[in-house]
């Protein structure tokens, strides 16, 4: 007989937490029933209509006509790394915009797929100025032009279309990370000629995590056409994944049969709100959260003119015992908030206003919970001065 | 307004089929519900311990003591890649057998990695012959030999043990691709010295795809840590994924959180059973159904003496129209089984009887409709005679 060196350990029991950190969100009940369907084949009819539903619901939420709009199988990262092994070859040129972590990501996945790269460097916490952009595109003359849309770590908001039109200009593809963006805040992929476009499901969809949105403009397929050489990544190849989300139907790889359920569960629930009212719906809880935050006396990370609704990253105050805070919301509310990443760990909160978790009630409920842990490290808020101060904004 | 092009889709409604393809398999309900329950933060606390539960119960299957074991965020084909990358730096030498697609799919990553690729090639369903490695190994005295223990595309199953002796004897580290084996077949990772293992939560663990369990034996940590170059993936970098599934738990990429919800659920019950009476489990079934398909006067493509009990390739009789079969097995019993991959396509069927879908009750109903589509492709199978040859075997 096989020995065995340990018990079974106990059944499955998650704790009901609101998701107010930097991804996931919270999850709509009918999306995790969704992801409890029973599994079908990755072949079968049914599932093949799952994935041109998903397709076409996809290409709302982008705002794009491109038919190379999928799910990639891999959570945001991967998504990433999609778009930019299937756009570099290695010696090609790239410019990557780095104001956070996850800029910095991006020129690591470029470097890695042979990318001579060039960094537009700025701060955490601030935006890349357009006519920076120009004098290093300009400057370099790269194949691809990356960017990060809405900057999790930071909870900066990037304006991307004149940057776009600058970086055509200078005859290069416009790569853009929308993970934190997509379903959140305004995203027009063919109006602002976004070529590459990568999203998650776990943040402004309120899907699980596991699958990451892409889209490729024509004049990005052009360019994957026209490699030399095959991308590093088999399993990232659009041009073999793209035989299997399209009409041919070859066999790839086995999807994530299941993940997929939800993202069409998510995606519908999406366009039944519409993208304008889920558009105005994160304003609102946004402009009512940050009211109470600073009523409450604590200050944002990041000016007004581009602070993202959905990531409100907040400077702790001095004297405040970060991972005390975060564990006393987390045990004693069952609220989930994230700390700071790179240069702002322990510097900043990072509050998330994301698809559901973006509610009325999330507002208030957080702000009267972080009174509390406010009190306990020996701060002393105004009472009641940050849910008035969200009230107030409401009203 | 914006302006949408669509109505949103039904809502999901996926029919009840019985997966015996090639994968994925039924799952059962409690995993089901597992990857349907409330998503937690990939930090939170309690993830931590999914985390953990879950590597443990993943050394109890892989039989291994290996620190270095994880799932990783994709489905199979991701850990086959991720195996391939983090021990593969530009030009080093890799043997990789191919006798079916995923050896054909193992040596196309592993020169996308970069590696100076040698072949040892058997027709689809015959094995790779011990001395045949020997005499590759001696002359190319690869860094990195891989090979299929079970060929999902033939129904293979390939002996490990004589074969590892003989890669380590050369000093080479030995790569397994487990996916259709693990859980339904005994594998003995530290027993047999595998270097680098990687499968799938789809087949024998009856999970839905979307994770890639893999183990990496201190030698591989070695080679991985005397690396020069940074592995070309980053999504699958195992320097930095390990320390996110080790204590350091330094964030990397978001964790599909519900998938490894079921996978911890899968790996549950595989425990309960025990590994010993799985195999045994797969094994009966596998027999009763070559009864059956015997009794019918089909045959199977692969030799008794290395058949897999959990992919079963049959060949497809003289004017059986394939497709015609596999539909009318989907659309009038709900029963899934796959078609021929490769040079096989076209003259076989693959049913599957993975996990959950090994069972006595499957195996009779799939004979009993398979006896009915024959029928009516104006096939004359003796009355019965495949139920009663299952029936016969299983008493």
């Amino acid at each position: 007989m096989l020995s065995m060196s340990m018990p079974v350990p106990p059944a499955l029991d998650p704790p009901r937490r609101i998701l107010m950190g930097p991804g996931p969100s919270d999850t709509h009940p009918r999306v995790l029933a969704a992801l409890g369907a029973p599994t079908v084949g990755h072949l079968d009819p049914y599932f093949l209509q799952v994935m041109d539903d998903s397709q076409k619901m996809l290409r709302e939420v982008f705002r794009t006509k491109n038919e190379l709009t999928l799910a990639v199988s891999g959570t945001g990262s991967s998504g990433m790394e999609a778009c930019v092994v299937n756009l570099i070859e290695p010696g090609d040129r790239m410019v990557v915009c780095v104001n956070g972590v996850f800029g910095g990501r991006m020129a690591d996945v470029a470097e890695r797929a042979g990318a001579v790269v060039t960094k537009i460097e700025r701060p955490f916490g601030e935006i890349i100025p357009a006519d920076e952009v120009a004098a290093v595109v300009k400057k370099v003359s790269p194949k691809v032009f990356g960017i990060i849309h809405a900057e999790t770590s930071t909870g900066a908001w990037q304006p991307l279309p004149e940057i776009s039109k600058i970086v055509h200009d200078a005859g290069a593809l416009m790569l853009v990370d929308t993970v934190t963006s997509l379903g959140g805040i305004p995203l027009e992929v063919d109006e602002w000629e976004l070529d590459a476009v990568y999203s998650g499901t776990q943040k402004c969809l309120s899907c699980p995590p596991g699958l990451s949105p892409v889209t490729f403009s024509p004049r990005a397929l052009a360019a994957m056409d026209a490699r030399k050489t095959k991308v590093a990544s088999w399993y990232l190849d659009m041009s073999m994944v793209r035989n299997y989300w399209g009409q041919q139907r070859a066999y790839h790889h086995t999807a994530p049969i299941n993940m997929n359920y939800a993202l069409r569960e998510a995606l519908r629930l999406v366009l039944e709100e519409g993208l304008e009212n889920r558009h105005a719906r994160h304003k609102k809880n946004h402009l009512a959260l940050k009211a109470g935050i600073e009523a409450m006396g604590l200050k944002y990370a990041v000016p007004a003119s581009h602070c993202l609704p959905m990531l409100n990253a907040i400077q702790i105050p001095d004297g405040v015992n970060d991972a005390a805070v975060r564990s006393q919301l987390l045990n004693e509310f069952g609220i989930e908030i994230g700390g700071g990443l790179g240069s702002m760990k322990g510097k900043v909160w990072r509050i998330g206003l994301m698809g559901e978790t973006s509610s009325q009630r999330n507002v208030l409920v957080c702000l009267a919970a972080l009174e509390k842990c406010l009190l306990d490290q020996g701060q002393k808020p105004a009472a009641g001065a940050g849910v008035a101060g969200a009230i107030a904004a409401y009203r």
